[in-house]
């Protein structure tokens, strides 16, 4: 093992595009790769530094030295339950292009939605020829839900399509020119919004927090007659019985969704044909390991001169 | 008749929405309506304005007084070849909801070849998991062609999005941050675009302008892998046979198309299945009777005190 001890790397990604990219990152310090049958065996004792996305559940024990985190994606919610998680630094996954992604999948979507892109798609499948009259992006409002980067980027650029966009998060967050609501004003939100976009981490509040009560509470009778749901957030906050239910009896009158309670979605899952429901499976916004072993090689630079780490999770919270 | 002679409509649009919505507009000279039977024998000889979308090919002899005419949209082609068009103003439809509109569709039909959209919904109908890496907005040139009004604010919001854009039109425009193109450049605007999105007006120039020829001049191995057409322009400046052995061969990786050579599209037509293709109904952009109407209004009453029209086509240009 050299001086500087290699980064640990046990990212479950396509385990291809992962070996390739691994090859020219960490050039100062090299790595360890789990997914390599030759690495499988390594020690880990001295290793100091984890590039993790649902890890090996003895990786704790087997890396007792860690001192930082880093996770393979935005979310952390892959890590945080995790029995032995030591009490270290966990360091999310930002980056511009992750941002960029996230933000046209909602856009796209929220368009969709507004344009009535699915009965275009079914009269097209039909051949028949029939104008809609959509509202404008200004008649509806796009509610967001989780205000951090992702959110706030995806705000701007909604309202630069023209929609009305209001934004929800637990603590009230000040953005120029959109009106903000915090965890005691949720029902007001939910009053004002035509499309919700979930932007959620997954945390013990928001495990099965997109639920029938929480559907009946959206705006209807709006510019597109019934509420849309949205979510890109985390699966295991939504709770797809009611979702179906929801779009069967009217109560929603569409979604779209990136994130499932259990991924791959099952091929007997009724949510694959819903009436304008778009499903897309959890690749809205798909860490590119170019630009996530770059992340990584900054912060352990930042954290080696002495500087304070970047996007660090407050672990009270979850996020 | 009274001493100010009423507004002639003769717009085919939807005869009820145009009537619904007339009834309350030009409240000080009234209206002729020749969508309605009580009005079509009407003596049109006093009449200064007219608006106009495809009008009776006899209208300019029973109107030989007319001052102005209005175009129920954002072209004029559906009058300038006609007989008997007067040497008279013509004034195009603008208006900041049908841009909107527009830009709403281009946009999202941009964002749903860049998503693979067309691919995600096979997969959903076959309830298959398979996640899609697509290349993120930065790495796809879309080249827009006219820099209009409609085009300069798909190009703003394009940007926006984080497309690389790049503009041309017959003669150069000037726009911040956008690489333009004029025609003498177009071999060059041609082999650096990856969406080619057209909302060229119809002038005997841009008749039958979108064709293999040009097709195959688009860039071909960008981040899409195959070049992909979109066209809200006019249907009559599209080869419809070019488009679809483009698909078929490979010269063109997906369309999406909001106008064609003959409307409504026969429902025999190949284009309605082709791989990526999306096809709408002439829907991109409505004009709403309301704000059309307002628009009359707006440039009747700047004439008569004595202004200048706004919006008035040149005819030599033919838009």
């Amino acid at each position: 093992m050299p001086a500087t001890p290699p980064v640990l790397v046990d990212i479950k990604f396509n385990p291809e595009g992962v070996a390739r990219v691994l090859k020219t990152a960490f050039a100062d310090r090299g790595s360890i790769n789990l997914a390599d049958p030759a690495d499988r065996t390594r020690d880990l004792r001295d290793v100091e530094y984890a590039l993790l996305w649902k890890p090996d559940a003895d990786l704790f024990k087997r890396a007792p030295n860690l001192k930082v985190i880093f996770s393979g994606g935005a979310g952390v919610d892959h890590i945080i339950g995790m029995d032995g998680l030591p009490e270290i630094p966990i360091v999310r996954f930002v980056d511009r292009s992750l941002t960029t992604r996230m933000s046209e999948w909602v856009v796209m979507q929220c368009l969709m939605h507004l344009r009535g892109q699915y009965t275009h798609d079914s009269h097209q499948r039909q051949r028949e020829w029939a104008k809609l009259i959509a509202p404008e992006a200004a008649e509806v409002t796009v509610g967001v839900m989780g205000l951090g980067i992702l959110g706030q980027d995806a705000v701007a650029k909604l309202r630069v399509m023209g929609f009305n966009v209001i934004g929800w998060s637990r603590s009230r967050k000040q953005i120029d020119g959109v009106e903000t609501f915090d965890a005691s004003e949720f029902d007001s939100f939910l009053a004002r919004t035509d499309i919700l976009v979930g932007l959620l981490p997954l945390t013990p509040e928001t495990s099965g927090f997109y639920d029938a009560g929480l559907f009946a509470k959206l705006r209807r009778n709006g510019a597109l007659g019934r509420p849309v749901f949205i979510n890109a957030g985390r699966g295991k906050s939504q709770v797809e019985a009611d979702i179906v239910s929801a779009i069967r009896d009217g109560t929603l009158g569409g979604a779209s969704l990136d994130v499932f309670e259990a991924e791959p979605l099952a091929s007997d899952n009724p949510l694959w044909e819903l009436q304008n429901v778009f499903i897309t499976p959890h690749d809205a916004a798909v860490s590119e390991e170019n630009a996530l072993f770059r992340h990584v090689e900054t912060q352990i630079a930042r954290f080696e001169r002495g500087e304070p780490l970047q996007f660090v999770v407050d672990r009270a919270a979850g996020y």
